[in-house]
């Protein structure tokens, strides 16, 4: 289908979207990354090495994605920040579907400009090609950093 | 000109050395890698949503950067300090002229060795290509994080 | 051997591999990067730049660096934490021999998921080719941050 090299160039260009996406405050754009049948899901490291299907966030389709932004939208009144993602080196396997992981640092700044690390960890991705546009199919984020109540204010 | 992975080549060269130059304190060299009639601004990026024209640092022309730079080296006696930038996943668009996009993390440590999170933000590049060489032709930084005095100290 | 482009490709996944068999805590495989004749060793920027000999760690056999991780393994009881590595635009230069360098940031978090930001600093690797992969032949840690104790607790 595609070449290694087409592959990874394209798994950056959704990487590199997803994060600005999220940056810039588009959330619904960032919705269609998703194809219909999608899973998003975050997940402490802790819980996911115990084995414990203990999730901080669950969303098992597009639709139900769509409407947690849409609460986000209407709720996030008091609690407003910008994300600034930085993430890192990722691999991409493409022997059994396309799946892709990568470590991520995510920092936020209050309004009045007090930025912080909010959350570290790791994507994992399964991607799938529709229309010669890569979308995601399935997404774990899985976090270093403890759950803390604002961390469901926005995906990560 | 260029094709696309040629030219993401070129970009990601390009920000790299701009990363390398700044955490190894050669400025002189950073200065370098502007054009002649540049313009470099930092902004924040409240500043730039309400459409304010204040900058945290404006220079427009690579003459004025350089005697920034000298201004810098006659008074930064008192405010030592190392960067180190880890810049993400970048976008080039070269249908009209080259620009660039790319977050950035900026972390700082004093000479005794304290670490911390100096700046997070966005650049946003707009490029020329001279003598098969790219270079930078305009540069806006809008950062996350509040002005603090010592913003100034080094360019972002 | 390789064009410019494979062997990027081919660093970018070394350092990858790198960062998450260490976020992992996979430190045999870790271990594997290297040839047997190897040397690993970690400095701060201050004491590199006076040129003093001190190394916060230092192993000059691959042998050595196994039985560095076999003691950590035993006892490293106490100081249980999480990697997360983000590593940034990387610089390869393949003129004599091949020689990487790249900036990082190192991001731990507790078992009870509190991150911080653990160690920023550069890399610089010099890599060998043997059986059509790269392997490190040496490698040089440059810390920003100051040495602490948990510092020698695992790789950086």
């Amino acid at each position: 289908m595609r070449d290694v090299t087409t592959l990874r160039e394209a798994v950056y260009s959704l990487l590199e979207t997803y994060g600005r996406l999220l940056d810039d405050d588009k959330l619904e754009d960032w919705v269609e990354l998703f194809v219909e049948k999608s899973r998003y899901e975050i997940i402490s490291r802790e819980k996911r090495e115990q084995g414990l299907p203990l999730s901080l966030m669950l969303c098992d389709s597009k639709d139900m994605l769509h409407d947690r932004i849409m609460s986000l939208r209407e709720a996030n009144i008091y609690n407003l920040h910008r994300d600034c993602h930085v993430i890192g080196l990722f691999r991409v396997d493409s022997e059994d579907g396309i799946t892709v992981s990568a470590p991520y640092s995510l920092f936020q700044s209050t309004l009045e400009g007090d930025s912080r690390l909010f959350s570290i960890g790791r994507y994992h991705l399964k991607l799938v090609e529709m229309d010669g546009k890569l979308l995601i199919e399935r997404q774990t984020v899985v976090v270093d950093t403890a759950a803390i109540p604002t961390l469901l204010a926005t995906p990560i």
